[in-house]
């Protein structure tokens, strides 16, 4: 399963970390990319860099961890679409999650949209799902979290090999971080 | 089952929003109060309970959804520790989550810490479970939504009924929201 996510409408400052907080999202729970409209953020893109760099890149999908900005998010979308992704699109005001889950899982190529404040509804439109994780106004990072754990089967828990240069050793006191030869 | 939820060092205007977005996680995912400790802020408390006012504050466990800021998050975690609440610290070094999730289930009240930047060593010490969601570095937002969606097993995604004067019916692509009489 091969599964990328968009972050529509960056906005600076107002979404440095929560844009961050999805990107490593992303990464942690299964995702093989980012992309990311709305303004252009070499500061986000560093900071996913210097994460994949020193805690791994590798995906469950075999392939490298990557983030990349892209100003036109419908022609992107669109052009995804027609390669074969399923278009996701999480908002409190979709179809329970767990409603549209069997259907989803049926395409080998996922394509998970979260938006920031106001959505365009062409997106709406153009999302073969939009889906809800709990029908309230929480978080896109727990909805998309959510969401990938679903996919993903739990398996995120049990820590994919990222092949990283660093890696924690799970302590019940400490911080334990190994750090490969 | 009853949970709350601590957030340690809240700084301004740096966490305004994930902070916000940890409040709402624990609001939707079925937690019954959030404290916070760090810089106070009104700000945060007003968007939680504009929240609350429209889309509701009952909880799962029956009470009424609450933030409260605590100057002195040591004097408070212990007070509630000697209340009999399980303290379990949210941290990428930690155990993994599923590895002590049947021991914290024994539980009826847990408190679940998320911290911020630096987490102060005294947090590690306190608690009865330092827990990790991946042992990757990600967030503090999805670290909580996840660990609520495994103690809830996964009931929050069916809707609780938080009473509100708003709900949302769910759509396949537009935005349907239900107001009370």
């Amino acid at each position: 399963m091969e599964i990328e996510v968009f972050r529509l409408g960056h906005r600076l400052p107002r979404d440095e970390r929560i844009s961050t907080h999805v990107a490593l999202v992303a990464r942690a729970f299964g995702a093989s990319h980012i992309s990311y409209s709305g303004q252009h953020d070499s500061g986000l893109e560093d900071s996913v860099k210097r994460i994949c760099a020193s805690w791994g890149s590798n995906t469950p999908a075999g392939d490298s961890f990557s983030i990349k900005y892209e100003k036109n998010y419908l022609r992107y979308l669109k052009m995804q679409k027609d390669a074969g992704f399923v278009i996701v699109h999480l908002t409190m005001y979709g179809v329970p999650l767990q409603d549209a889950l069997e259907k989803i899982n049926k395409s080998s190529k996922i394509l998970l949209v979260v938006g920031s404040e106001q959505v365009p509804r062409e997106i709406y439109e153009l999302a073969d799902f939009n889906l809800s994780v709990t029908s309230q106004p929480h978080s896109e990072v727990a909805a998309l979290a959510i969401t990938l754990d679903r996919l993903m089967e739990g398996k995120e828990l049990k820590t994919f090999d990222f092949k990283g240069r660093l890696r924690i050793a799970p302590s019940e006191k400490g911080k334990l971080v190994i750090e490969n030869g």
